[in-house]
C-alpha cells in the first residue's frame, strides 16, 4: 500500500482545471492523504472578512493538485474514493456574496435591482459531537446541524484543450458542489489528457442541496483518497458510487439540462455496463430515481440522479472498482488504529 | 366527524382546474372517502393498450371533484391532510407516449428527429407486500419495487381568472408529480376563488423524482383526505408538511425558476410564520435544504424544498394545522377498526 | 362589403382568452372597426398615476371581443388583417411596474433583492408627423421616436379547454407583444372552437423587440380588420404574413423553446404548402430566418421567425390569403375616402 | 499607416481562445490583412465530405492568430473595424453535423432520440453578382440569397484564467455568430490579458439570424481589419458599432440571460458614456432596442441588442473610436485603388 501525504503550500494551489503542472506524479493504487483550504483561501475568519474585501478574484476555491496519474490516458476512468473527509478547524464560514447565489441577479442573469446586502455568518465545528452550529444575525435563533463534510470541487483536467476556473462544473467534475461527495463515495471521472491531473478543494461542513446563497459550510478538510484508474473504460460525465446507489451528475445550463444529462449518462451507464435497453432503463429511471438538485449557484448547475444498486440487474459497476476501493480503505484505516 | 365517500362516475370526472361546477360542498372539517381514476382513465389495460389510441387529447388525467367548501374566500388557506392512499386494482401501467417526456423533444422544446417508439410497461400491484413488480420489455430483468402510492394531481382552482387543464402544474397546485404527496402529508393551498374548488387525481403506485419519461406507475386509488380551511392566512405556492419536514413546491419553467420559487416561498414562510429575517432564512436554507426535482416533462416544472422542522425555531406552521389533521386522521382510522 | 363598427363600453372588456361570451358574432369577409382601451384601462394619464395604485390585478389588458366567427370549427384557421391601426388619443404611457419586466426579479424568476423603482413615462403622440416623444425623467434628454402603431394581444381561445388570462401569450395568439402585428400584416391563427372567439387589444404606439421594461408606449387604438375563415386548414402556432415576409410566433420559457417552436413551425409550413423537404427547408432557414425577439418579459416568452417571401419556391401561401385581404382592405379605404 | 499581410498556414491555426502564443505582435493602429479558413479547415468541400468523417473534433473552426497589441493591458477596450470581409473562394459549404444545432438533442439537451440525418449543402459564391446560391437537395428549389460576408468567430483571451474552445461565445467575445460583424462594422472587445491576444475565423458568406442547424455558409476569407486600442476604457460584454446603431452581445443559457446581459451592458454603456439615468435608459430600451438572436447552437447562445445612434443624446462613443477606424478604413482603400 502506497500511501502519499500531501499539504500545499499557498503558492501550491491551483486555480483552475486544466493549465496547471503536476504537483506530483502517482501511481495507480496509491492513497493520498491530503490537505485542502477552504474556497476562501482561509481569509474569513470573523464578521468583518468581507469576501469582497478579502478576496482578489478570481483568487478563489484553491485546489489541491493537480495530481498526474501514471499511464493515464483519454479514455480511460479515474476512480477517486474517498476514505475520510474532516474538518481540520474548528470553526467555517458561510457567506452571502454581492450578485452572486440563486436568489438574486447576477452578472449572467443580469438585472437591474440593487444587491442584496454581505453579511457572514461563522460557525463552530464539534467534530467529536458530529455538528456544525448555526446562528441567526438577527434574533435569537440558533441550532445544531448535523456535519457531513463533503468536496464541494472534485475534478479532471478538460476535454478540448480548454481551461476551467475552478469555480466552474462540467464533464469533467470540477465545482459540482454535492452533498454526495462524502466519505464513503468513489467518483469516476473521464480521463481527458495524459496523467488526467486531477485536483480537489472546496470542502464543506455541510450543505444543503441547491447551495442556494451559493456558499456553503466552508472549511478546510483533512481528507484521505484512494487513487485507482480503469484502463479503457470511458466515463464521459462524472458518476459516483457508494455502498446503496450509483449516481450521475449533469453540470449546464438550464437546469432541466443539468438532469437532461445525468438521466441519459445513468441510462447509458445501465445500456453499456449492465445489458439494459435503453427504453427499459429510461423506464426504470422514472419510477425509481432521486433526483436531488446539488446546486443552481455556479457558472454551471448540478443535478444528480441516483438508483439504487439493489434496483439493478448486476451491481459490479466498473468491474466492482467501488468494492475494490472500500477494501483499501479499510486496510488503510485499520494500519492507522 | 363527518364522513363523506365519493366515488365519481366517468361523467363526473373533472378535467381542468377551475371552470368546472363542484360535484358536492362540504364542511370544513370533513373526512372524504374519494376514489380516483388512474390518469388513462382506466384505458391502457395491456400492452396494446397504446396512449395514442385509447386516449382522446385533452381528456387525460381525470379529476375527482371539484369540491366547493364553505366559507372558503380568497385570502384563506386549504389544508387536505392525507390519512391513506391505496390502490384500488393489483395492476398499474406505465407508457413512453410521443414527443412527452423529459430526454425527446416535445410541441415546445421543437425539434426535428423521429419521436421514440410508443411502449407500455405493466406492473403487478401487490398491496400486502407493499411491493410493485417492474419488468423489462427486452431481456430478463424484473424487479419489485416498494409500493409507495401518492397522487400526482392536487389543486384548487386557479387565480387571474383561469382554468387549467389537470396536466398543468402552478401556484394552485395542480400536477405537481411530486412524491412527497403521500400518505401523512398535509397539503396546504392558497384559495384563490369562493369555495376554493379543490380537486384530486393521478394516483401513483410509485414514482421517480423528475418522473422523466412523463408517466409514473399510473393507478386508481382509495384515498382517506382531511379537509380543513385555515381563514385569513395566505399561502403564495402550495406547501408540504410531514411529521418531519415542511416544504414548498414550486412550479414554473426553465427548471432553476421552479427553484426558486420553492425556495423564496420557503423563507417567505420562515419570515412570517417564524420571525426569522430573510437573509438569515436564506443561510439556514442554504445550508439544510432537500430538493428533489418533482417532475421536468409537465407544462410547467416542478421542484420540492424541504427542511427539516427541527431545525426551526417553532414547530407550529399554521398553527398546529397538520398536528391537528393527523389527529382527526388517527380518530378516523381507530374509528373504522 | 359587410363592415361592423364596434366600441365597447368598459364593462364589455374580455379579461381572457376563452371563457367569456362573445360581444359579436360575424360573417367570414367582414371588416371590423374598432376601438380598444390601453391596457391600463385608461387609468394612466400622469406620473402620479403609479400602476401599483391604479390598477386592480388581473384586470388589466382589456380585450375588445371576443367576435364569434360564423362557421368556425377547430382544424379551421382564422385570418385577421390590420387595414389600419391608428392611436386615439394624443397622448401614451409607458412605466416600471414592481417586479415586472426582464431587468429584474418576478413572482417566478423569484428572488430577495428590492423591487426598482416604480415610474411613469409619459409620451406625446403626433399622428401627423407619425412620431412619439420620449423625455428622460433625470436630466435633458428627449428624442421623437418614429410611430409604429401595433396590437401587442391578438388571439383566439385557447385549447384544451383552457381559460388564459389576456397577458398571457401561446399556440392561440394572445399577448404575442411583437412589434410585426402593424397595419398591413395578416395573422393567422388556428380555431380551437367553436366560432374561434377572437378578441384583440393592447396598442402599443411603439415597442422595442423584447419589451424589456414589460410596458411598451401604451394607447387607445382605432383598429381596422378583416376577417377571414379558411376552412380545413390547420394552424398549430401563430403565423404572420406581410407584403415581404411570412412569420410565425413561437411563446414559451426558457426563451431558446419559443425560438424552437417558430422554428419547426415555419419548417412545418414550408413543408406542408410549399412541399419542400423539412430538411431543406432547416437548412435554407439557417441562412435566410430573421429571428427578431418579441417579448421576454410576459408568462411565456415570444420569438418570431420570419422568411423573405422571394426565398420560398412560391408565394401563395394559405392559398394567397393574404393578397385576398390586402385587396379587401384597399377597397375599405378607398370607399371610405 | 502600418499595414500587415498575414495568410497562416495550417500549422499556424489557433484552436481556443486564451492559451496560444502571439503568432505577431502589432502596434495600435495597424491595418491587417489577413486570411482565414472556414470552419471546416476547408475539408468539406462536396457532398461526401461528411464532417463526421473529415473533421477530428476539437480541430474544428480554426483561428487567424492570436495577435499580441503593444501596450493592451486589463481594464483597456480593443477596437477592430472590419474594412471588408470577402470570400477567396467561389463555394462554400453547409451541413447537418449529428446531435449539433438548434432543433434536435445535443449532448447537453440530452435525449434518447436518434439524431437527424447528416447531409451537406454546397453552395455557389458570386463575389461580383453579390450572390450566393442554395439549391435544395429533395426537389427542384433554387434559390439566389444576397451575399453579406461576415466573421462568426472574433474574440480575445478570456478573463480569469480560463481558455476557452474556438466554438464557444462569451464575454471576451468567440463564437458569436451574429451577422452583425459584417465590413463596416466596429467590434470593440474588453482586453483581459496583457497584448489582449485577439484572433478571428468561422468566415460566413451569410447566415440566418439564429444560425438553427449550427452551421452558415461556411467559407474562407479575405479580410481587413483596422486595430485600434482604447486605454482606460473597460468593456464587460461585447459591443458593436456601426454608421447607424450601437450595439452589445450577450452569450450566456438560456437564451433570456444572453437578452438581459446585451441589454443590461447596453443601458450601462448609456449610463456611463452619456450620462443617461438607468432607469430612463431602461425606458428608452424597451421602446427602441432591435434585438435579433445571433445563435441558439453555440455552447452559449449570443443574442444582439441595437438602438440607432439618432435615438442617444451623442453619438460619440468610445471619444468617436468608430469614426476614426472608418477613416483609417477610407484612407487604406483609397490607397489600394
Amino acid at each position: 500500500m502506497e500511501v502519499l501525504a500531501y499539504r500545499p503550500d499557498p503558492s501550491e494551489f491551483a486555480w483552475t482545471f486544466g493549465g496547471a503542472r503536476p504537483i506530483r506524479t502517482i501511481k495507480p493504487g496509491t492513497i493520498l492523504e491530503l490537505w485542502t483550504e477552504d474556497a476562501f483561501g482561509g481569509k474569513v475568519r470573523g464578521p468583518e472578512d468581507l469576501v469582497s474585501r478579502v478576496i482578489q478574484f478570481p483568487f478563489v476555491n484553491p485546489q489541491t493538485g493537480p495530481f498526474a496519474v501514471e499511464g493515464a490516458e483519454p479514455g480511460d476512468t479515474l476512480a477517486l474514493h474517498f476514505v475520510s473527509i474532516e474538518p481540520s478547524r474548528d470553526w467555517a464560514a458561510s457567506t452571502t456574496i454581492p450578485l452572486f447565489g440563486s436568489l438574486t441577479s447576477t452578472p449572467t442573469t443580469a438585472g437591474l435591482q440593487d444587491p442584496l446586502p454581505e453579511k457572514i455568518w461563522m460557525y463552530e465545528v464539534d467534530a467529536k459531537r458530529r455538528t456544525v452550529t448555526y446562528r441567526a444575525l438577527r434574533g435569537e435563533h440558533s441550532v445544531e446541524l448535523p456535519l457531513d463534510p463533503m468536496h464541494g470541487t472534485v475534478g479532471v483536467a478538460p476535454a478540448n484543450l480548454e481551461t476551467r476556473l475552478s469555480l466552474v462544473p462540467g464533464h469533467y467534475g470540477g465545482n459540482m458542489d454535492t452533498p454526495e461527495m462524502r466519505a464513503g463515495t468513489t467518483c469516476y471521472l473521464g480521463v481527458n489528457v495524459e496523467g488526467a491531473m486531477f485536483s480537489l478543494g472546496d470542502g464543506h461542513c455541510r450543505q444543503g442541496e441547491g447551495e442556494s446563497c451559493g456558499v456553503a459550510v466552508e472549511a478546510a478538510m483533512d481528507t484521505v483518497v484512494v487513487v485507482d484508474l480503469l484502463k479503457g473504460v470511458a466515463t464521459p460525465w462524472p458518476r459516483l458510487e457508494n455502498e446503496t446507489h450509483v449516481m450521475s451528475v449533469g453540470s449546464a445550463r438550464p437546469l432541466e439540462d443539468a438532469f437532461r444529462i445525468a438521466q441519459v449518462d445513468l441510462i447509458q451507464l445501465m445500456a453499456d455496463q449492465l445489458g439494459l435497453d435503453r427504453l427499459d432503463a429510461y423506464q426504470l429511471l422514472t419510477q425509481a430515481a432521486e433526483t436531488p438538485i446539488a446546486n443552481v449557484v455556479d457558472p454551471n448547475y448540478s443535478v444528480v440522479t441516483k438508483i439504487r444498486k439493489t434496483y439493478l440487474p448486476r451491481r459490479d459497476l466498473y468491474g466492482g472498482a467501488h468494492a475494490r476501493s472500500v477494501e483499501m480503505g479499510r486496510s488503510y484505516l485499520a494500519e492507522r488504529r
